[in-house]
């Protein structure tokens, strides 16, 4: 005996999201066969609508529902300057230290041989026509510190070096408030290695 | 700045689900945004037809797609025998250690003051009709040992009382292959007392 065709089916289906097993599916299945048929049509036209709204800007190939997008258009921000980070929710991150100040590139991915993503899955090809189109003067790579950022971000600095662009990376160290008895050996050797003149 | 508004949208509804936070809820939409657009579009679709499929069976109040539901109607299970559960996932756990005994009757929840649930929240009076109508000879009661569990198998017990029919309960102890060591003190306490003569 199992569960109705139905709810087995829908089970099956939210087993397949990442994190998610079968008994979480499950108890996500019975709450939603329990919730109310209003916010579940919501929720399942939303789940189709992200797929039909949301594309990838021409320019900077962040998610959009309009292209260019309005980070792109937006005149405020740094002229000559792009922030390359590896997704969307990096951008966000970024914005929410540092909002409306860059125009950004999404590479969607990082080099990881392992997993067999190399440069020409990402937008890299697409980062060095823009940086000859648009004139910029500065690349800022704001990928993460491990093993495939640093990767990805020596692969992009060697791919621009031919351009007229200063290429520079966000720092790595001690996180701000941190005491330094509870930094990684690692990160330690690096903060000291990057130590500069104040 | 903020993801585009349809993703947003979608963060939101998920974040609704239950154990569903808003990091989560995000994960899973960026995954729902990157995932190939047929599973996506069988996953809505799943979500949608769970609500418009499934209803209760009219005689044991199970879920199901057919009324009455296909226990209801399995002529190889207990006759005059019939087993009360608390949800639809409990009627599965049973079924699971007894394949095929038992027919059910789900009372969609356990008595609890706290949360507002009265007897006449639950389906206790279409129990007693029931029992009534189909001469049946024996209720199981199976609700789990807690309070809101004994609460409800002692306030079914009581309403049955005046019917000529037996009402049992599943029995309390230490699991099967378990180490009295193990065993907490009250559930030891209520093995000890409900002990049989071998």
């Amino acid at each position: 005996m199992a569960y109705p065709k139905a709810l087995e089916r829908l089970i099956e289906n939210l087993s397949k999201l990442p994190g998610i097993g079968k008994k979480t599916a499950t108890r996500l299945a019975l709450f939603l066969l329990e919730a109310k048929v209003g916010y579940v049509e919501e929720l399942a036209e939303s789940i189709r609508e992200v797929k039909e709204r949301i594309r990838l800007c021409s320019s900077c190939f962040n998610i959009t529902e309009e292209d260019p997008c309005r980070v792109c258009t937006d005149e405020k921000r740094m002229k000559g300057v792009i922030c390359v980070v590896e997704s969307p929710s990096h951008v966000l991150a970024i914005e929410s230290a540092n909002p409306g100040t860059f125009k950004y590139h999404v590479l969607h991915g990082l080099i990881n041989p392992l997993e067999g993503i190399g440069p020409e899955n990402l937008k890299i090809g697409q980062l060095k026509e823009r940086v000859e189109r648009e004139a910029i003067e500065e690349v800022v790579l704001a990928m993460s510190f491990n093993v495939e950022g640093n990767a990805t971000a020596a692969y992009v600095a060697e791919i621009l070096r031919p351009l007229p662009v200063k290429v520079t990376r966000i720092s790595s160290g001690i996180p701000y408030g941190g005491d330094l008895l509870y930094a990684d050996p690692i990160t330690l050797k690096h903060s000291i290695q990057n130590r500069r003149s104040i």
